[in-house]
């Protein structure tokens, strides 16, 4: 299984098909294509009307045990089960979400699977791609150039400048942007006020986006985000502004599907991509959707790991656009498992089975978590050199207690052959019976929506709120608005609010420290601790090793 | 000549031929296009090493007379021109500038021509087109944070944080943020400093973008960007950050030539749009190098008036590409130079021969610097339907004495056909013979070549410098670049300095008030008023008046 070449080099020796013969793989005809090179396309909206009376194929949640520093590889799994079930004759597609381009000058590199479980072309998915998430900087920069036009021409809308919400973004890791202060230099430069820039991705447009289900859903959408307070308390919205129509016009291609493919291709729709935390992360309903009509096997991923990602997807994504998961996939390594029990990541190579047995309660909250949901969960060993059988023997007969078959995946290594598997245990989960129940009631009071995530979902024994989440509790009631759905923001690291935490916690409290508004997107933000939503670049950015020759062929992305 | 359709309804009326097709006539064949949807497409970078060997075709510059709101049609004419050409059975091609985002949210709508003689498809060439735009704004940015970065940890390069000179960019109207200060909030969110942004075409990236051949000169001339100096005055180069390899990665694809088509199929390369004040104000020299070899006659133009655009079009882009022009066409319409000879904008439709006896000057003057480069000159006079046969009588007696054929310009209402007039005459000129030469020699020091440009051009008795220019040229021969080109970041409302003087200026002075060093671009920006480098919205920004239906379709975008 050792093998020394990187990411991009394994993606750059790839024979891509073009994009015209995946898509016929899935009935897609040239009329439906909107081509982006050779490789890339989008598929058009009349292409729906098409397909919107075929069956549903299986739909397949991949998400993860608690993230360590150790990586679980839940896109390489994604693509890899793909793979497999595409291998075992199943009609299979796959959507993931689209990499930000900042964090790939950061330390993160790309974002597009590994090994030979890689969507291509990987350069491109990792870099502008479609113009995606350009085409959502455009549009929430525009609303926000508006809100500070409104000020300085009159203020007619009443603005208090110092309750302007509504942050600008650029897809870039900017640390120097989080805290600034804008409109400065006199009468003619505007207002001044404090602002600050988010990462592109943390923006509602793209939860916005990623749930909306065609231009005039978007448009209601956009008209409803929340961008200020007036001096009289009153919310104002996009719509007020008259942003919706120059902001959806656009986002009108950014808004249609992507299609690419993996290593051996398989079809792969790659489109949309919110944050995980102050957003629900995962990709566009969009894709979602083309992708359920257009096969019998359908693997997504949400963000994050089952608590943050599969919550989201299954209590906000899945009841918004009228989805039902037949099975869900956790990721899980021996390395993290054993970095849950404690042990230091330098030691991880080691055998030591107090440290996985102390480590593999994490992954049995996970399973009883989406147990909880009603679904079949299959656990996907992603297989690593130092994964002992002894270690192996443990995880397997720790979930088979909880009903859960477990795989060795190897799809990093040996792409789909690596993944059959798992895929022959996921098409099984998919027959078993099931009765998909989502864990709030959507009619509760916000507090105890909230509540019952963080009791049931992380295993807290109480949750509590402090004063400002109160007030901006009272806000949300008085704005009418508590019927919306709670998107938590929480620490990745932990199934608590506390990232030390690792294991499944227990006897902890959750606290609410903040409740924001997506009224577009259509979710309360909880926030639980602080969440970074402007990333910086390390010491020594990724950005200094990359390059392009003369030829356009990039190196040093990895 | 009366027409009730807005620019967008024709555009949208017309049946466009398949990238393909267009590519075709040039004789550019599938594997060099990379399709964005079926009627855009980039080519490729191999594609050139096919075609250098080709003659080039007749080079067509067209420019026009100082602009005023009364408006001149630079691009309408240059569109109908190459497809009057094209009429007239003549392999023809058009490159134009890449329209800016920004501006069509403001005040001014699209501008990808007009009326009958467009570049189509108008509403994606005006909004996102190729991302090239998207892509200079995220290389831009890309620097900006790593200069950031490198100050905030640990400043190796001891840069001095109140002497960098690199902005931010965005390509957005947003008055909000020309002057801004960031890094605020404490020790983990930056260096608190002055900053702004300005509009992303303003970037020297863009310039960069459009005068390299290739990537390698692509990534040298951006290591060669100065963003900051040190505490001890030494500059600090983009180079010096390595971050030139990452930002030609950004810009790998938007290197490439886009090629869309006119509303008659006339193949048309739309790339690079710089400033015309602090930049060089023309399309790419890769466009303009593919349009030469792949056409008999290449159509071209450059920003604002002939005393900007088309002096730097020659002194700048033909020096540094080894260009040499055929013949220019100087755009101008009886209604603009009766305002230039003092007539009121409402009162445009009255007869009055002395307002344009007084107006005359301005493209007298222009004339009269075109033929100085060693150029044939043709005047269109972009026909209004309140035109007189006596006034353009009255402005052919006065090109004929110049030497200049006037050729009446009636693209705008009928295409290709309003052109043909002028098509011929432009070809005669073409055929004349010229003895092509620089205003200036390169190896003058900068205030001469400054002189030249100020006496030559815009008519001026002397050129004066401010203590602030004096210093800033100190620097500029402090570090051994009294061998740049100049750029004149003037009105571009006055031959002169003065805004407010219209006609043919006399008796007057320029005065450089600072001097910036565009090193990756190569030229010196003699500044000489203040420059609007970011705009802003007015009261009721366009934006509000447009909007995408369920299918997609565009409206509002004039």
């Amino acid at each position: 299984m050792s093998q020394h070449l990187s990411d991009i080099d394994i993606a750059q020796q790839c024979v891509m098909e073009p994009i015209d013969a995946i898509a016929a793989k899935l009935g897609i005809g040239d009329d439906d294509l909107e081509h982006y090179g050779k490789y890339k396309a989008k598929v058009s909206f009349d292409l729906w009307e098409r397909i919107r009376g075929n069956d549903d194929g299986k739909l397949i949640l991949v998400t993860a045990i608690t993230p360590t520093p150790a990586g679980e590889g839940k896109t390489t799994t994604s693509v890899g089960l793909a793979q497999g079930l595409a291998r075992l004759g199943k009609k299979t597609t796959l959507a993931l979400r689209e990499p930000s381009l900042g964090p790939v000058f950061g330390v993160k590199g790309g974002a597009a699977g590994g090994g030979y479980s890689q969507v291509v072309p990987m350069e491109d998915i990792n870099i502008h791609f479609t113009g995606d998430i350009h085409a959502i900087t455009a549009a929430h920069n525009l609303l926000a150039a508006m809100v500070d036009n409104s000020l300085q021409q009159g203020n007619e809308l009443n603005i208090d400048p110092r309750r302007v919400v509504l942050r600008r973004v650029m897809d870039m890791n900017d640390r120097a942007l989080r805290n600034i202060v804008i409109g400065l230099g006199g009468k003619a430069q505007g207002v001044p006020r404090e602002n600050g820039f988010d990462i592109t991705v943390a923006s509602e447009v793209m939860a916005i986006l990623c749930l909306a289900s065609g231009i005039s859903d978007l448009k209601e959408r956009l008209a409803r985000i929340i961008v200020a307070y007036t001096y009289d308390d009153r919310p104002v919205t996009a719509g007020d502004l008259g942003a919706p129509g120059a902001m959806a016009m656009l986002l009108k291609d950014a808004l249609k599907p992507n299609l690419v493919q993996t290593l051996e291709g398989v079809p792969a729709f790659i489109h949309g991509g919110p944050f995980a935390n102050i957003a629900h992360g995962c990709n566009s309903v969009m894709a979602t959707k083309y992708g359920l009509k257009l096969a019998d096997y359908f693997v997504t991923e949400a963000g994050f790991a089952a608590d943050l990602g599969a919550e989201k997807f299954l209590d906000i994504k899945c009841r918004l656009a009228g989805l039902k998961p037949d099975a869900v996939v956790i990721v899980a390594t021996v390395r993290a498992l054993k970095m849950h029990g404690g042990m230091a990541k330098e030691r991880l190579g080691e055998l030591d089975m107090e440290a996985l047995a102390a480590g593999i309660p994490n992954l049995e909250k996970h399973i009883e978590n989406i147990k909880g949901f009603g679904l079949p969960v299959v656990v996907a060993v992603n297989a690593f050199p130092t994964d002992r059988p002894e270690e192996l023997a443990l995880v397997e007969e720790k979930c088979r207690a909880l009903g859960a078959p477990v795989a060795l995946s190897e799809v990093w290594a040996k792409g789909g052959e690596g993944g059959l598997d798992l895929a022959r245990k996921v098409i099984a989960a998919c027959d078993e019976p099931k009765a998909f129940h989502f864990l709030y009631d959507a009619d509760l009071p916000p507090k105890e929506k909230m509540r019952a995530i963080a009791t049931k979902i992380y295993g807290a024994d109480d949750i509590a709120f402090t004063d400002q989440a109160e007030k901006d509790l009272k806000t949300v009631s008085a704005l009418g608005l508590d019927g919306l759905l709670v998107c938590m923001a929480k620490t990745q690291a932990s199934l608590s609010d506390d990232p030390a935490k690792k294991g499944r916690p227990r006897n902890f409290t959750v606290t609410v420290r903040e409740v924001r508004i997506a009224a577009g997107a259509g979710f309360l933000v909880a926030v639980t601790g602080s969440i970074m939503t402007m990333p910086g670049l390390p010491k020594r950015p990724a950005a200094l090793a990359i390059d392009v020759d003369e030829k356009g062929r990039v190196s040093g992305l990895f």
